[in-house]
């Protein structure tokens, strides 16, 4: 079995050894700059995993894997755009350090590199891994167009958001982790077990994204929090506030995107007033918790030593406790 | 034998009977839309006339005809957003009638579905075909890429402008056609010849645009010409003058860019007085002729009886006579 740390080396040295720089400079340098940025390679890592899991072979694991990863890329391009995001991982967005066209251009083109590495499978499983990549490169546009939709609507649901991040987040994990499984030869039992451990681990890991966004630590998470209030986002921990705040309180929250007269800090710190009272910190925590717990089940009931199941227990854990 | 006429109604009423409607609905309105709009359909028509004309059965052909159409009209979203071109087919671009993220978001659902199609390919052919599929898809990034950078660049040369069109433009003709081929069966020496064939038309295809913008007539065009003059654009006409003319009337050419004292009309009508005292009309009409030869001599060395071959010869010829 291979640990975290182990597979994080193999993806890397792997990654390395691609090359992307081709003509025109211009198209290719952008690519480049995306993948190399240093990430935690979630996505890929649990493609190798899942397949060292049902003792597949990882090397036939490894262009799937960077597959997920280049497709991951490629939507986080697109979506930063689409977003206005001008900082990821500490650095320049596409879009903001060349221009719009690029990042619109790169993307694709990183798409289809994508599509290249899926090719290398073997080719009985081909159609198999095709059809749950385009399926799941689907979703994940259904899930960004859903969130363009909420900046617009005033009604959005706790299970509306729900949908919304299993479509643009969670189905990700999910894929990544049955297409691991698929090569290493999983049945269609095992494979679905393993997915559905993804999409639960996906959904608490963007809870977790929205919790740190408020309650992370600065000094740990390397940025500021209480960036979502700022921007009205309607994420898990707003929508859970209007849903529990009394009527006059819950008056205060709809108020929220009008706000003006008060300053950024004073903003961040009387929603943070209101979500401390209904003690959403500790909501979104058990709902994390629940995440995780089903999506241990589901590996839970997967017919194979417990130790083998080791690395992505612990990794799945390390999502949840994380502080950035 | 199939007819033009007999594959565009096989192939509409196939498109007719796909459903791309879908959740959330603001994602799927520009995609049908999108593929609704009646062209000539050229691409999918090339790939079931490849078919048909290696013997094949064009019922396994259509799925690959709708994923290069689909990959055509992805690519028309995102080339419109980039180069801000607000009417295509006589209707707004979706860029305009929804907005740019729209135009991002449904250009990319667009690609996978294409993808889809590929996928119903049998599983031995898939490998191949996907190989075409990606390579072609990559290239049109890239043909796009050049023309954004010849936009900037000032010395632009012609045979850099006949290199991006080959990717732009006429390696998705090419490609239509290989996988046409491959789908009945070719051989690799015919998917070379048709490919190539298609290579030729493609390049021929696109000089033809680049004529039509300015010695179209008005009425049969359908829009105003003159276009590329007014938009500054770097033509295989504008280069052609530039590479064939006297010192000061290059000088002028040269000027072409800051001009700002001439009305429009004035503008196209100076440039077509120095187009037509260098004879560009027939020097870009040659250049057509000898891209069709080119490709009808690819035509002649596949070994198959003259009367299969054709339908395709009917349709090169007509693209390089179309008014519009």
């Amino acid at each position: 079995m291979y640990s975290y740390d182990e597979l994080y080396r193999i993806f890397s040295s792997h990654l390395k050894r691609q090359s992307f720089s081709n003509d025109p400079k211009e198209l290719y340098e952008p690519i480049v700059y995306s993948i190399s940025q240093c990430g935690k390679r979630l996505r890929p890592i649990f493609t190798l995993m899942a397949c060292d899991l049902f003792h597949g072979d990882i090397e036939k694991a490894l262009p799937q894997a960077l597959a997920i990863e280049l497709l991951h890329n490629f939507t986080l391009i697109h979506d930063d755009l689409m977003d206005q995001s001008p900082i990821r991982h500490g650095k320049e967005t596409v879009f903001k350090k060349w221009n719009p066209k690029l990042a619109i251009l790169a993307g694709d083109a990183l798409f289809v590199l994508a599509y290249n590495y899926t090719v290398e499978a073997e080719v009985y499983q081909l159609p198999e891994v095709l059809k749950i990549f385009n399926k799941t490169a689907l979703q994940a546009c259904e899930g960004q167009q859903m969130d363009l939709n909420f900046e617009q609507r005033k009604n959005v649901s706790l299970d509306n958001y729900l949908e919304m991040i299993r479509l643009k987040t969670a189905v990700l994990f999910g894929a990544s982790l049955k297409i691991g499984a698929l090569i290493a030869g999983a049945s269609e039992k095992n494979m679905q077990l393993i997915y559905d451990f993804g999409i639960n681990v996906g959904m608490g890991f963007q809870l977790k994204d929205d919790l740190l966004d408020l309650y992370g630590s600065e000094e740990v998470f390397g940025k500021r929090t209480g960036q979502d209030i700022l921007e009205n986002k309607k994420t898990y921990l707003f929508l859970n506030a209007l849903a529990t705040a009394d009527p006059k309180t819950k008056g205060i929250l709809l108020d929220y995107f009008h706000e003006k007269k008060l300053s950024e800090e004073e903003k961040i710190q009387s929603f943070r007033k209101i979500f401390d009272e209904l003690d959403i910190e500790k909501m979104t925590n058990d709902a994390i918790c629940i995440y995780l717990d089903k999506g241990m089940e589901k590996l839970d009931a997967i017919e194979l030593p417990e130790e083998r199941k080791q690395p992505l227990r612990n990794l799945a854990q390390t999502m949840m406790d994380r502080k950035k």
